[in-house]
């Protein structure tokens, strides 16, 4: 038994991070009817504040009792329909779950795998976009799994000049808040993520975020959308109510996890550094992390500087310990780690 | 603009309801790995715990983030194959949804309506039963936007008689932990229900449980799940992990909300009534209730007093008053009211 350990920032496992007290307050709040007008309201913030944080104008957020895999779900099976072709691009074990759930709903799904510890080339993207059509092309932003971060700036460039019809999504389930996402210059047309990393939010809630030209896309499909829970007809009503701060009825949304994300949204967004500042103090201390790790004889997975995450630290081992030394001594530290997760570099 | 009023227990909205202190203490733990031996613990026990509460001995718990509706999207999903019949029993709007949630997954669906503030009669089920062969009969057991209680001691019965392959699904999101079900000895497939009502847990948590039959004739599928966020092919190993206090993943659980519906049962369970006393009382709170609103000249929707649900209550307004006469002078004296649903007697 050896493993990869990832680090995470606040926390160090690769989520649940910490919450601050105003987080874990917002998460007792008394019993609220989320029919209420002042439920209705922090609604409504948390719609807006997420748009915010991606740097959107105008995309739509749903905001779903869930957790980050039923981002997955609603980009399958409302976005593609079944039959049509879906791009996976692969930087971790992530991608795989993406590509499993885009098959349960009828996708043809092909992967681009990148070497270990890398992102997948831009030229190799390229291709297989040339090859053939595409309806939507997945990148895993940060994968928890390497630490791997890709390019989701040079990405939709590319797909944009090859396949312009076809969608970016980005799982950003480990990257967003940590890691700057500008879903509207970058030309991003999903982002999925969850509360419990970055977002310092106790888990349960799905975040999406989608385009203009997404919500077109699906409102253009041939055929019905295949999940209820997740539907996005369903779905597309309640969340413009909230965000017009009246509510709407189609599953109950999970109130006290809606005031916890709100007081989160309002620490990241109004807090005393500004989300640029953020972005940058995140990379500071992610190099710090990783250059005292690799001084006490850890070596970092990615390989090369421009795919290592912000957020998280995915370390090998030194050479010659095992898991069974080093845990139980970051343990009397006080340091809980994950050991997990890629198959293939599985004991290191 | 006017409407049926529903009373709930605890609260006086259909839910959320009242959380004690020691749920909304729970709900605001600190941040825990969802891997973690001690978190492994406590899921089990919530595991071992809600089977109690269903006097069942071996069925099959699931605890997702998500709300009631994913109950019903995991029946669809799971137990029903595309082109197979569903019976779905109408007492009020609950069984509209789930109708239209097993139409999404492929299900050919006929429903039998019950007449307004009543259930659907045991001799137009057999009929029914007689006539086509059914894989699951859905029932509502409280539907929420009636009031109305079904007898889900019987109907498996008569279900067992006439059709004995066919499953028996029942939607509790309005009565678990208010109204006493007995899975095992009554014979019921599947119990799904959501924390926010009778559980007194914040909302977030989908919860259901399926008889080792149910898991059985999952278990022979012929063709695949159709959901990927609700699969129990993802979901029963990880249940089965947990139940024996370590940790599996397929997607991140809420874990403070496992913590906070540990607490509600570990009070429900463990109070100072038991189970069985529990259910006698919200039996007489119930009548009380009623009685008390009928004096001020309101009428209880269910006709016959055997539909009547004791968790909570549906009131027609007194003859001659509107909404807007009665809503403010409630809410003068502290008292929160739900404006609902049934379509046909929306304004009364
Ligand atoms: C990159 C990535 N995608 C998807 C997921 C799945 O999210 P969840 O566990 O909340 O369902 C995770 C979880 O760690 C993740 O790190
Ligand atoms: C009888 C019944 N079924 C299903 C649901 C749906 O549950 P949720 O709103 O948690 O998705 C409700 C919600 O009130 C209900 O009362």
């Amino acid at each position: 038994m050896s493993t990869v350990l990832c680090f995470c920032l606040r926390g160090i496992i690769p989520g649940p991070i910490e919450f601050t007290d105003e987080v874990l307050f917002a998460n007792a709040h008394p019993s609220m009817s989320h029919m209420s007008p002042d439920f209705a309201r922090v609604f409504g913030d948390c719609i807006r504040m997420t748009r915010q944080l991606l740097y959107s104008e105008d995309a739509q957020p749903f905001l779903i009792a869930g957790s980050g895999t039923l981002g997955q779900d609603q980009v399958s099976a409302n976005l593609v329909e079944p039959g049509e072709n879906a791009l996976v691009l692969h930087s971790g074990c992530f991608a795989d779950s993406f590509a499993d759930c885009l098959q349960t709903y009828g996708a043809n799904v092909d992967q681009i795998k990148a070497e270990i510890g890398g992102a997948v080339k831009e030229a190799d993207i390229e291709n297989a976009l040339q090859a053939k059509k595409y309806k939507i092309v997945t990148v895993t932003h940060v994968d928890t799994s390497s630490a791997v971060l890709s390019d989701i700036k040079a990405i939709p460039n590319v797909v944009k000049r090859v396949s312009p019809d076809t969608l970016v999504v980005v799982d950003a389930v480990c990257s967003v808040a940590s890691e700057e996402i500008q879903m509207g210059a970058w030309g991003i047309d999903v982002v999925l993520t969850a509360s419990q990393k970055g977002l310092g939010t106790p888990p349960g809630l799905s975040i999406l975020v989608a385009s203009q030209k997404a919500v077109q896309v699906f409102e253009n499909r041939s055929t019905p959308v295949t999940t209820y829970y997740g539907s996005w007809k369903k779905w597309l009503p309640v969340t413009k109510a909230y965000e017009n701060n009246s509510a709407a009825y189609f599953a109950t949304p999970p109130v006290n996890l809606i005031y916890a994300f709100h007081a989160s949204l309002t620490q990241i967004m109004q807090g005393s550094v500004s989300l640029e500042q953020r972005f940058k103090l995140h990379q500071e201390v992610s190099r710090r992390v990783k250059k005292a790790a690799e001084e006490i004889g850890f070596k970092g997975v990615p390989l090369s500087e421009d795919v290592q995450a912000n957020g998280m630290s995915a370390l090998y081992l030194p050479d010659g310990f095992t898991v069974s030394d080093i845990v139980p001594r970051l343990l009397k530290k006080g340091v809980v780690v994950a050991g997990r997760l890629h198959a293939s570099i599985k004991g290191q």
